[in-house]
């Protein structure tokens, strides 16, 4: 189809958005739908987010981007122009824990998640019958300390090979080393179990247990060198008591996991979430 | 200060931002918050709310209204410039409960609701001195089947004399009648006890109590001449059980609708709603 | 294990925990946890569920009811005693929507509902190769107007062959008979895409956008012959806007739908739910 | 009226409910509600709330805590009885913020929250008049660093004289001392305004902010030696996004704030909970 969206992040001035929306009119673009953000109207930072329809779209993208490239010049703006036909290809990693991957599958399936899954990457062999049975390839890479490093080349090999651009940790416990995360800036999407900064790190839900919380929780967020401190895309929590034991904490919990990184991968794939500096922008 | 907002309503078709925000630009305004909508981008209805920083606003108002006026025909704009400071003012009308009233009295002295509160009318003498305490005129005017065309002539005068712009029933136990609805258009909000469209009309709780909901709400919408039927600008509920008989209900649900009311009456203030058909597009 | 539960419901008096605690204790068993209700403890109706650890609980049953049998009878209760062990027997009913069938199968081969499933049923094929992949049978039943009557004594047959205790619809498109729902009192359960009773019947999302609502729900009851209006077990909302589509709706329902069919069919099944009048007492 | 609760814990083992209620039954009361919960049926600690109607029980006390004595002594139970209308004296210590203050006193006078307020205690004198509009003493008592220990023994001294059951921090700005807390133990409640473990100690809305969390939230917990880290009450959260700067995360938090401090305090003075090692448990 002819749907397309521009993204734009630039120092805030007057003037960006009359600039970009009578060059979209120019083109023949009808927009429909605009988000825009400024951490400050006087000197700070502006994004914006326009999806249109455009006839033609597809074959005419390098003269648009060449024809916008001035505009972009004079605002010093960072700025991408995807077409909405133009899926991004992911990658999922998944330990033996399910529940992640196969929400994530069911959306996929039903048309929610508009991607391509192009692998699953698994330090277990446990899913592999069930992420083959919907053809998807499943590479089994057994980690341990000592072939580690050589576990994540393998890792990025298969990534590159398979062409992906964006990788989500379903549930996937190990922790990627600096020089992994350093070729996916901002590629990376993880779920932590736990209603972030509370219980950043290993078992979430037995420290939860120990303080007594009443509710607990789950946070989608963007993977950096340092754990679980990553820009936040998204977060929820359910109700508990002191009935919950661990176990039933780790239960109630999986339901909120799954449903916050779905939601969270759907707001990246649609290029709705904006990073800057360790935070997120969301135009959902 | 120098903020100010643009309203406007339109037929959809390209090139509506450009001319407004090219027209901004030109005007030495600096948007700092921008929303839009489209019923549909073919042949839909478009809405753009803009609030911008213009040094000198108040000013240069009239000057900016009738350079904007080519643009607005042009487009077939229904549109409204509102300076920030020029605040709202408003009509609280209240009967016995007093806890959807102590909540907008307490949000407007800190500072969170932004209006003039001018008068509260009453059908009790009930609330008197807790109105007079802080300052607010307080009019009993009681109602009866007999009196009743008598006393909403008395509460027109009196909104008519007080210049009030907007009514809030906040938990105000009459009919308002057709006549007197007509005097106000989408300038009337109430708050219903129940999740609208479950339980309209009389002893919401104790037919949700007899229905054996699992949730309770509350719902603050315009008033039109269908009873709750008006548009819903805000909804939000609570959880209950079998525990919970009629009176818990009505306890539990002062709190939702108290904080639904004045969740809408803030948008409202802030020229965030927008009445379109019999639902609202609230940008907020 | 040696884990059973006492559910009784009788006239509230003084003295029936303490008669049903003493011969628990006489018994040599230890409770686990324990929950009452009374409707109104002079003259209303009384309700206790208690889980208790009792060692030989399985070869004893018999003997324990019989001893039992006095004090039910002096108390005029109704009562029941079941074993942790003694797993219900369900038949999930489906049409084409996959979402709550889905789910309910990965809690089931996580270990988090407590069932049997005996067999599927659809009047639809689309799902039988996902169901028989788990090694559950798929009875394709089609219903048309004029075979209704038919395919329903074809399900009570298939139902009776399995001794099913309990039948989810999940999604199941078709109205059941009064004969049919008479065939298995309070043991159906049903999932209606709306917060009842707002949107009674057919297309509930479609009436939701209709009416402008800002949070949409699920409910989850026992089917009885009056359409949608059987005791609620659960339900639960998510929030929307006015840029949410009736396609949008149902996308953004379908999280709710299975997650309160699920929660409510758990509870079922740990026999939490209690069917008074047209109401529930859940013991959660 | 006739009603009283009797709170108990002790070792948990066989037989305990049943002593009790036969007890109970003895003495002629009838059960309205029991609440109970076990640590763990082998060897954990148990504990039972039971709430009862029993005639003439305000005459009646003495001798039925008597008859209980040697069953209570039997069970190494930790037990009270307490008569519904023995209503408990709570202090509220307030600093500038209102919102909590005002929140209590609302639902104090509307019959919610079931204590005798016996004063309210300030380092400001801003609330003041306030306080003492609805006949409640209101003491400011100004602390600095120099005066704190002073301070500490003049508050002491009024809680005395006042005999003050609880102490209700609604916003209150100081740190007490050990040799504070120390007096009162498990009887001073404190709000939050963070989602606790995440953000203990100061400026936590700033520091939310800086995050970048999706939610924000509110705990309520009693008062111990270390800052924050008190047996957790109550706790409750709502959404925010990228757009709240730290003025409106405290704005939108406040309501969270007063909400959540109201609930724990009304279980409170129902003694609904108890405070077990580091958490509590609640009948609610």
């Amino acid at each position: 189809e002819n749907r397309a969206r521009l993204l734009i992040s630039c120092p805030d001035k007057p003037g960006i958005v009359a600039a970009v929306t009578s060059f979209l009119y120019e083109q023949g673009a009808n927009i429909v739908e605009s988000n825009q953000y400024s951490t400050d109207p006087e000197g700070g930072t502006f994004f914006l987010r326009i999806e249109f329809d455009c006839p033609n779209i597809a074959a005419r993208q390098q003269e648009i981007e060449s024809a916008f490239r001035p505009i972009a010049e004079s605002f010093h703006m960072d700025w991408r122009l995807r077409l909405h036909n133009d899926v991004k290809r992911i990658a999922i990693f998944v330990s033996k824990a399910e529940h992640c991957l196969l929400e994530l599958l069911w959306q996929w399936q039903a048309g929610e998640l508009i991607a391509d899954i192009a692998l699953v990457v698994s330090n277990h062999e446990y899913l592999k019958s069930t992420v083959e049975s919907v053809g998807i390839p499943y590479f089994y890479i057994p980690v341990t300390k000592e072939t580690k490093a050589e576990a994540e080349q393998k890792q990025i090999q298969l990534l590159k090979k398979y062409d992906v651009d964006t990788i989500v940790l379903a549930r996937y416990m190990q922790i990627l080393s600096p020089s992994f995360v350093a070729e996916f800036p901002g590629k990376i999407i993880n779920i932590h179990h736990s209603f972030l900064p509370a219980f950043v790190g290993a078992r979430p839900y037995e420290r939860a247990y120990e303080r007594g919380v009443k509710l607990i929780g789950a946070t989608s967020h963007y993977v950096t060198d340092d754990l679980d401190e990553g820009p936040i895309i998204e977060q929820d929590v359910t109700r508990v008591d002191h009935r919950h034991h661990p176990d039933d904490l780790k239960r109630m919990g999986r339901i909120i996991e799954k449903t916050v990184l779905a939601r969270a991968l759907k707001w990246h794939l649609e290029d709705r979430v904006i990073i800057h500096k360790n935070k997120t922008i969301v135009f959902y």
